[in-house]
């Protein structure tokens, strides 16, 4: 299937994700950001808070994507140890950046700029500082990574404070129908119009609910004319095995 | 540091992830089961449902963990590419599975087991079946593999029906503290108790609630002993710089 899109990688990294104690959410925010500006996020890592594991896995992913998100371990205590492994993964220097310098000393006041939180202000040698209007320590991007915090509501701000470096892609349109049978009774018809429509991206999502299931259809394509064409397809489609055709999810 | 325990990698695969559509709850349910075991959940990876991103996937991970599990893509219709996807990757044919075949008609009666519902007993060649007792098709083993269903209720049943194949490993034991100050302020005696105790894995992790600054510090070790002595000493470095320690989270 032909894809112009621009493509993205999101690397979580940090133990309370890979432990269970904390639930991700910056996955599914950034999913639905980069569908509005047509960059399809093609593939997640979540990985530890291990040097060298950053390093293979931030150098394996910028060469396959064209955007790389990292969120987590950019903060002020020992385990937070990202910025110094993206920058030897760009075998570059980790070093004090003067303007983050500036921003910690405007959020915190100078005297309140501890040793600790200064270590926030070394970025790779290199990097383009990515405001915090939370809590005054920048994220950052070196090439095409972007380094952001871990806890979502910065991560969000800094997300909206990069957006617009980031270059639009043809915008994925999707329309759902749904219908009270099993998944299975629509496979043979589904699988015809996935064949008869190669650049609609169609998923077929099983849920149950009271006891009764029930199937939701997802089709995704940029072309709008593409799009309603197999949209009436599975709209007839499931009219002939349900009593109902439900727009959107049941 | 020395790390004796059998290791996982978690493959969520699926469209329906990448999109935002849907939040994926199996990483949690899996890492704190996995936990309970002994085994350490090292990476997750989400991938779509591309069948050569499955193929590359499965044989990268499965030749650096001790487990493999993946969730997703093995219903009837033909988004559910995962079992022929795993059996390329394996070099091996995927194959009608008469046992396979015969939960089918035990769960849905002989008569309702369609085509597309039949598509579900063929597993690659050699694979050793996980039983599911919610919706009857079944998951499967190869070599290092496990192969899940992505609805949760459902993934979580096989993995109760897998969980003795699993070989146990040395149980890491966790100790939370938590305090109401800025983490800053014990980045620098956290980072002297990390040194003091590399067999602890020691996380620092910030929150913010109500406008007031927290901290919990999250400590995990396989020997109760070393876990006490690096607890003890986070404990009063929380005691010299907060009114209070709170056991647990904040």
């Amino acid at each position: 299937m032909h894809d112009p899109a621009p493509t993205a990688c999101l690397i979580i990294i940090g133990n309370e994700i890979l432990s269970g104690r904390t639930q991700d959410s910056n996955l599914r925010f950034l999913a639905k950001e980069l569908n509005l500006k047509g960059i399809r996020l093609r593939e997640v890592r979540v990985i530890p808070d291990v040097e060298q594991t950053i390093v293979d896995t931030v150098n394996a992913c910028r060469a396959a994507f064209t955007y790389i998100f990292t969120t987590g371990g950019i903060g002020p205590t020992h385990d937070d140890i990202t910025s110094a492994s993206v920058a030897k993964a760009f075998g570059v220097a980790l070093e004090k950046n003067p303007e983050a310098a500036a921003m910690l000393d405007a959020h915190y006041g100078a005297e309140h700029v501890t040793p600790a939180r200064l270590r926030m202000a070394y970025v790779p040698a290199g990097a383009q500082l990515v405001e915090n209007p939370v809590s005054g320590a920048p994220g950052f991007q070196i090439g095409n990574v972007f380094v952001l915090a871990g806890v979502p509501h910065i991560m969000q701000a800094m997300y909206h404070n990069l957006k617009d470096r980031l270059k639009d892609g043809a915008i994925e349109l999707s329309e759902t129908l749904s219908a009270r049978i099993p998944e299975s009774y629509a496979a043979e018809g589904l699988r015809a119009i996935q064949s008869r429509h190669p650049e609609v991206d169609i998923g077929s999502y099983p849920h149950m609910k009271d006891k009764e299931l029930s199937v939701s259809i997802v089709m995704r394509a940029t072309d709008a004319k593409v799009l309603a064409a197999a949209k009436a397809e599975v709209h007839h489609l499931l009219a002939s095995l349900a009593d109902e055709v439900i727009e959107g999810e049941i």
